[in-house]
């Protein structure tokens, strides 16, 4: 079946139908240490009416689909552990609409996040959701992606307004609408962002967009220990401060930075890295309720970035955590962990998460974005060593785990893709069951993404 | 089958099972002008268990199950117009826990807001959502309601963090977790928000919370025009001042506060009512900020109210907005309309509305929550002029398409119930047969709520 479905897709789509090895390659795998698996052909589409052609074949013949946004998901999400058709939207890369007035703008699924900053910036907008890569924007939405400045601005949770979206069968339906709020009908919105491809392709997307703030202040600072960081940002967040960033990196992570960063050299003790947006008056208010704050908790070494070069090589840095921790270790492998508890409990998640570390004699990074109540590891492993790759699986566990013992999440921003399916009975219990039958309404053949999330039949 | 269904839910609850003549009536109507339609009897549950087993015996004999708040919803999702039994939440009432650090608070659905707020006056939080009515939280998600601050803190959309939810075959699920962000699974929180008790009784919720600020400011200032107050709002909005509240009375609806409010004498002009939360210096911001713009637009008579005695005044005022319209026409009933579009067509949205009301003939205050591009409507109606309720109702649809031809939605906030189904497949086209596909999935034998929000079979 699958022969025929990739003949008449070669019909729709010429030479945008690639069945060649490298292209497939490509999409066989993600960031994530995940076992590749290649798609048997990939399929870029240019328009929605494309979309919905590519999924009535599939449909046709039964055929697996994925979509694939730029291949930057950590837990497995583009693999197409069934094979089928890697739907690729990168050729679906316009920003279609910005609309100052209402603070949002229409694009296409294939926009990356920082193509869609580039193209605000001299409308004084800016869209604000930034994980570590360079996603695009429907990925980002597919997996319900956040950042460093969500404890502000919200994650795509927040920022997605509405969505145009190709059901398996081929319907195309819009969700929502620009109007800021609406009591009419059930959330559709909300069902799709973070379905991570399970339910429909998103082929078009209304996202929030927020004013560039007057002033912004961007700020480093080192704590003794790593719970007086924590307890900071919990007093900060208690007296309702709006940070736009407070990131948590611990000690360990700061070493990787100083020696992934030929020009950084701080000290080798937790650090935040903060970033304050307001009027110029309000930024000052809340630096100084800030400081306040922290010096009560022993802080030290507060370093200010107030020009824009400074603010962006701080926060360049940040974003390249992943390979400042994998820096600590040549030839290692990285695993990812996405913690997400909640404030009150992410002093003990953190406290007790470090003993994990300790006991199982590796090395492991923790970065944060401790406003939210998340925090990753980086597991730094030999992939030659199956010691330390089960001594590695049994951290990651243990750490959702802990996660869920302190009333949380076993995925804070990154998704659950093939990575976090163990874990979905656990955390959800009954409702579970529940994400099934929607999984089982909405696409019954289950061809969408399949094998992700919700385990079917 | 209905008998049995009391028989064995007097087994059940007892005393708590009402099928008295008054009880029903009570529980027959809401504040609609919609006609009333009575339950076969009313369950007043006290615990989760208990609407678990109501549901499995509604089941079992296929009766219908209509949850119920406080009466207060606008569209006539309260009313069995199939009968079957109420579900009164009003004795699960309590509110089980406040967490200070993490900003939230677990509540059973038949706390109401005023109730919740009271309960935490001494923490310094606050639950923000305000509709007019002093509903319970419960029906509050069940109608994604919001009010009057929306434009700052957000609907009950923004305010829910996680519920528990007993399913049509009487399954107890948990949706969401504490921690302020997840990526795992689908948003089934999102799916029950809104969905008027058609896919499920909520048995408990988990909703944000936000410090009481510093410093508050209140204001009134009017306009010559209403296009000038909304333009003062719109510009107001693109320079991102945090404005709590930003309320538009139009010149008749300010007729109506004269004539009800005994101590006010205010001018028949268009009005805005504001609010400015923050700290001290931060609210003094916002009013130079908030002035400027308004003074350009041709602002007058700006009373400020700095006393909590004055501001509750003026809320209490506002909230009252309903009873103030219909004091302009002795003996009316009030019809109420809910548009809601993109804030960049508001103006052009509301002067059309303004020409609709004048072709009606009839008296209409505008009330709007225009910092969300919504505002409603009050058409006061002779219910004895068979000619004057066509004419309203007329109007009342007109208003419905306007919103649609501006890119809105027909509800902002009140809801679908029984009186907007009939805009649901011109609102959302395919979507609303999706929507159809997720009511047959989780409530297959469709009793939940029948003959709300999707029209089944």
């Amino acid at each position: 079946m699958i022969s025929e479905a990739i003949d008449d897709l070669r019909d729709l789509l010429g030479e945008r139908l690639s069945t060649g090895t490298s292209v497939r390659e490509l999409h066989g795998r993600d960031e994530a240490y995940s076992a590749p698996a290649l798609p048997d052909a990939v399929a870029f589409p240019e328009t929605t009416e494309e979309v919905s052609a590519i999924m009535k074949v599939c449909t046709k013949y039964k055929v697996p689909v994925v979509p694939f946004g730029i291949g930057s998901s950590l837990e497995g999400h583009v693999i197409p552990i069934h094979g089928g058709i890697s739907v690729d939207t990168s050729r679906m890369n316009s920003v279609l609409e910005i609309h100052s007035s209402d603070l949002d703008a229409v694009v296409q699924p294939g926009v990356t996040r920082t193509q869609l900053n580039t193209e605000l910036r001299d409308t004084g907008l800016m869209f604000t959701v930034d994980p570590g890569a360079d996603a695009t924007i429907g990925g980002m939405a597919a997996t319900r992606a956040s950042g460093t400045n969500t404890v502000r601005y919200g994650t795509m949770r927040e920022n997605v307004l509405a969505l145009e979206v190709v059901l398996p069968d081929g319907t195309v339906i819009e969700t929502g609408s620009r109007a800021r709020k609406s009591a009419s009908g059930y959330d559709l919105t909300h069902l799709f962002v973070g379905s991570e491809g399970t339910l429909g392709i998103i082929t078009k997307l209304t996202v929030r967009l927020f004013g560039q703030p007057e002033a912004i202040l961007s700020a480093t600072c080192a704590f003794e220990t790593i719970e007086e960081a924590v307890h900071t940002v919990i007093l900060a967040i208690q007296i309702g401060l709006p940070m736009a960033r407070i990131e948590l990196l611990d000690e360990v992570q700061m070493r990787g930075m100083n020696t992934y960063n030929p020009d950084m050299d701080m000290p080798e003790k937790p650090h935040l890295f903060l970033e304050f947006h307001g009027t110029e008056a309000g930024v000052r208010e809340q630096v100084e309720q800030f400081e306040a704050i922290a010096e009560d908790l022993g802080v030290s070494g507060f370093s200010w970035a107030t020009k824009a070069e400074e603010r962006n090589r701080l926060w360049q840095a940040r974003h390249n955590a992943y390979y400042a921790g994998k820096s600590l270790r040549k030839g290692c492998e990285g695993m990812v962990t996405d913690c997400c508890v909640p404030i009150s409990a992410l002093a003990d998640c953190i406290a007790h998460t470090k003993k994990l570390i300790a006991q199982s004699g590796l090395i492991a990074p923790l970065v944060g974005h401790v406003g939210d109540g998340n925090f990753h590891l980086l597991i730094l492993v030999d992939p030659e060593s199956e010691d330390e790759l089960a001594r590695a699986k049994a951290l990651a566990e243990a750490v959702s785990q802990t996660a869920l013992k302190f009333g949380g999440t076993v995925t804070g921003e990154h998704g659950v893709g093939t990575g976090k399916m163990k874990y979905m009975e656990q955390e959800h219990g009954a409702a579970y069951a529940l994400m099934k039958t929607l999984k089982q309404a909405v696409d019954p053949l289950n061809l969408m993404n399949p094998g992700k999330m919700v385990a079917q039949g």
